[in-house]
């Protein structure tokens, strides 16, 4: 193409020098709310000693309101909305503006919020495999109308260096554990506080403790396409999710503002840790 | 339940007073970009005789930036995001929000934008079924484990009476077909131009020709689960989306800012009048 349109982040290859913008990146974490991806790129400035202080970092897709992207040095930081079709949208764009930058090496982070199967509140899950509403690592992708399936493999030894940090800033209970990845919050998590619910809480009890009894620690509803989109485009992929609940104990989200806002803070401090330590900065 | 935590919308029931806030609402506007329901709500409020010159209607979910919440009068503008996982997580939440503030004979409208299929691009599709990536009026939802077939209908009245607006207002190519809901935007929708393609340029151009023949006029991302969520809750429903692009002519949507952003105005123009109608003031 001579021209690429990144029609989702408002950019592209005719408009913007994507190597002068992007060439030095080589590490990229996304979540999905905008503004703890802000929050993440004020962090990992200040811990790499490369903001000032009250730095105020502009948001790169400013020309749209369906991602939010932020850069400090060699870290990128891009929102992905929620669930499978959000985040694979921002990952198609992301992987051919990294393609368009002549990046290499680049290490792309997943942080973000989940619910816990019998894990305490507050703790942080290493996704070791990403399995489907049936506990299979696969992730069906329908192409042309046929389903294809795709592999929803990880980087283990990024996992376990992941790991390895968490014991070093020792701040919070983490564990590596399967992430069952849905494509709904309420039928689809078996949670009986939506607006429907045709099923019964032992029913519901049963499915979960059936996802526990096949290694799943925590559900969320982006790692499975994520994985399998990082996996085809050869880059190294982590998922790295904070539990705001233990769903074996209820379905509502209730902790406090500042609990849930504490919480939060938890994979970007085990991420941020992990970026300087691959920096030499720690 | 006691309580009900609208955890996304950063509502609950026992910190809101739901049939003070909600109570008088009879037709919710939805669409995928936050900036673009504000848009809405500005122009409805004018169009009503509703708002002040330079009105700013403050965003109801402002503790959240999951999504973004307008009000003025009886219609509530909400934002989605983009995908059957974001959208579905909204309407259980609106669904709630409707039945705790005691809110009756509903209208809920989703203005978004799409690809169109043989169609002048920045004509406007009203859903008279929406179809999955196989051309089948459905919507598969996986509850517990296993996957569950819903219906796709929507109100073919409500379509005609929409149908005539466009007619009254008569400013844009409007048709009346059937809408494809994909999970994704490249390869669900067979695009050659994503991170990752594994087809050709002739298969593509013969499924999307295959989608042409079985009646689908545009392809989006959020009708199908929006019409099932509505049906199963009883409320009146429809889909109104402008076309951006003419997928038989290509896959990147390279119209001007300017171009794209009068026809993201069309469903509003539409809809604004529809609302001016069933209020009387047309």
């Amino acid at each position: 193409m001579k021209d690429d349109i990144l029609y989702h982040f408002a950019l592209g290859t005719s408009t913007h020098d994507f190597p002068a913008l992007f060439g030095d990146v080589k590490f990229v974490c996304v979540g999905g709310s905008a503004s703890r991806m802000k929050a993440f790129i004020t962090y990992i400035a200040e811990e790499l000693g490369l903001g000032s202080v009250g730095a105020d970092y502009p948001n790169i897709c400013a020309g749209t309101d369906r991602y939010a992207m932020y850069k400090v040095g060699p870290v990128l930081s891009v929102s992905h909305g929620m669930g499978i079709p959000s985040i694979a949208i921002m990952l198609h764009e992301l992987i051919k503006l990294l393609y368009h930058s002549k990046c290499s090496n680049v290490t792309i982070i997943r942080i973000g919020t989940s619910g816990g199967i019998g894990l305490e509140p507050g703790s942080v899950v290493i996704t070791s495999q990403s399995v489907d509403a049936t506990f299979k690592p696969q992730f069906e992708q329908v192409i042309l109308g046929k389903t294809v399936i795709r592999s929803t493999n990880l980087d283990d030894q990024l996992a376990k260096e992941l790991m390895q940090c968490s014991k070093e800033i020792h701040q919070f209970n983490t564990v590596i554990g399967n992430t069952m990845c849905t494509l709904d919050f309420y039928e689809g998590q078996a949670r009986l506080d939506g607006a429907i619910c045709l099923y019964t809480e032992e029913e519901k009890m049963q499915y979960l403790k059936a996802a526990y009894d096949a290694g799943v620690r925590n559900i969320e509803m982006e790692s499975s396409v994520f994985a399998a989109i990082c996996n085809l485009s050869g880059v190294r992929a982590a998922v790295v999710c904070v539990t705001l609940l233990n769903r074996l104990e209820g379905d509502q989200i209730s902790s406090s503002h500042d609990v849930l806002v504490e919480y939060q803070q938890r994979p970007l401090k085990l991420v941020g840790h992990f970026i300087k330590k691959c920096l030499g900065k720690v």
